[in-house]
């Protein structure tokens, strides 16, 4: 019998030893700073099903994965180091004990991984099934990755290669509907550009919105070219195609980047310039911007 | 027409002036620690629609109150200075631009009048509302109110009357139905608590649940008298109901404390023992430990 404080004890022991000053099982987590020198960096991302994922398509691990995996990538593009997180969870029925475990076990794999301690969460029963998960992070005071430190005849580059996560999501098939199942966080490239990027964001909702929002946020317009795409996908995949978790940033001209870092290519894909903010221009012609939009009818 | 974006900029603009490194817009919420000298806590709840509350019975505003004042609560139990919060929340159809409207006039509300800056969040359709709030609070290091320092001879002393929102659940009438809509979050209360009490925690549970999780914390046992009812509840409403949201402390016996705080009673309901760990007594008879359990089939 699932009870709620057997499943709170299990997600403790196997959520291993804490590093926080308080951890799961009081009113609050606690967590004491390491001063002034750093500042903490915080995100959260819902995962609900039949909006964001099926039961069907996807095992209880790749849900457990996913859950975490857009929060960090969201800790990568602002160049910072994961700490902890919390995690709210509501389970329905159809869950059983074997599957709420493999969950955690998806969600624990990657946040030992990561270095991410689970410190805490609420838990609750629901009609189906959905989670929120906020992961904490901590930067070197003022060295955040952030969309609005573009300057004009900046690079623009993308990491990896762009539109599998949509070429999965209409194919169900190969490499590409792995890439949609299973996000890779860009931890040690949003590092390694701490010092090198002027700004950065992670591509969740494809490159065409999520560049006009770097654009909007940093005063600019873009110039850009292809983008380098995942095998089999389409410009229109790359362009437009959400999910990929990959990363977007922009550098200054004198700045020299690797082919590759860490295994994930890097390409550069234009140049930021004055005029119209937010356009988007690819081979000199102004693109739609589309995107995923929860609230569009 | 309701698009992300503006529900985005109505939000932003509602929410008023950060004090936030970063606010809402980018990947993440930037927080800079004041330094060493004060340790942050963290929570999170989750307010599901049909679980934790009806659409035919509680306004959008009462929605958005509650949604905060969970959060606010466990950190009025910590001790602790609410500093910021995260709202993740999903709209279903039913919910026209006027209920998403006035949800936020609510939980904005709250956050004002306690001195909680709405920093991020993340937005999404589905078929239920649902919303998940993470609070950060802050308390000077060392000094935060757990539920482990209770000390064999301590007194327990709980805030307010007892039983309301379960009577109110049970009747959907006057003061207890109020009571039941609308928790009053005891931060100055908690405050007052923090260089006095030796453990706290709030009552969500009910008393006879949470008084047993704050015995197994210390590893002690406790006894106590019947504790003062709201105006109709029944000692079975006061013991097991939850949702009440007063606080429950203890206190070396040396402490002295005012028979009221900021309008709220303080009473006595008796005193930590050497013991079975984790064992409620009533007039010097075990009672049942019974509350709300999710899990529970």
């Amino acid at each position: 019998v699932a009870h709620e404080q057997g499943i709170l004890d299990r997600i403790r022991s196997k959520a291993g030893a804490s590093r926080m000053a308080l951890g799961i099982g009081d009113d609050c987590a606690i967590f004491r700073p390491r001063g002034k020198g750093e500042e903490l960096v915080f995100t959260t991302d819902m995962l609900i099903e039949a909006v964001h994922f099926r039961r069907a398509t996807h095992s209880a691990g790749q849900v457990g994965h996913q859950a975490l995996a857009r929060g960090l990538s969201d800790i990568a593009a602002m160049g910072a180091d994961p700490r902890f997180c919390l995690l709210s969870v509501a389970f329905p029925k159809w869950a059983d004990y074997r599957w709420i475990e493999r969950f955690f076990d998806g969600f624990l794999k990657l946040a030992r991984e990561s270095g991410t301690e689970l410190a805490g969460g609420d838990l609750a029963r629901s009609d189906k099934f959905m989670c929120d998960v906020v992961v904490c992070g901590a930067v070197p005071t003022g060295k955040s990755l952030r969309r609005d430190g573009a300057r004009a005849g900046d690079f623009i580059y993308v990491t990896g290669r762009l539109g599998g996560a949509a070429l999965g999501l209409e194919t169900k098939r190969g490499a590409a509907w792995k890439r949609h199942l299973r996000a890779e966080p860009r931890l040690a490239l949003g590092r390694f550009l701490r010092t090198r990027a002027s700004a950065a964001m992670d591509l969740s909702d494809g490159l065409s919105l999520d560049l006009h929002r770097l654009c909007l946020a940093s005063g600019l317009r873009a110039d850009i070219e292809e983008p380098p795409l995942f095998g089999g996908a389409s410009l229109h995949h790359g362009l437009h195609g959400g999910e990929d978790y990959e990363l977007l940033f922009t550098a200054r001209p004198t700045k020299r980047f690797p082919a590759s870092f860490a295994g994930v290519a890097i390409t550069r894909i234009g140049q930021m310039r004055r005029g119209r903010h937010g356009e988007v221009r690819l081979a000199g012609e102004p693109i739609p911007i589309k995107g995923y939009d929860h609230f569009a009818r």
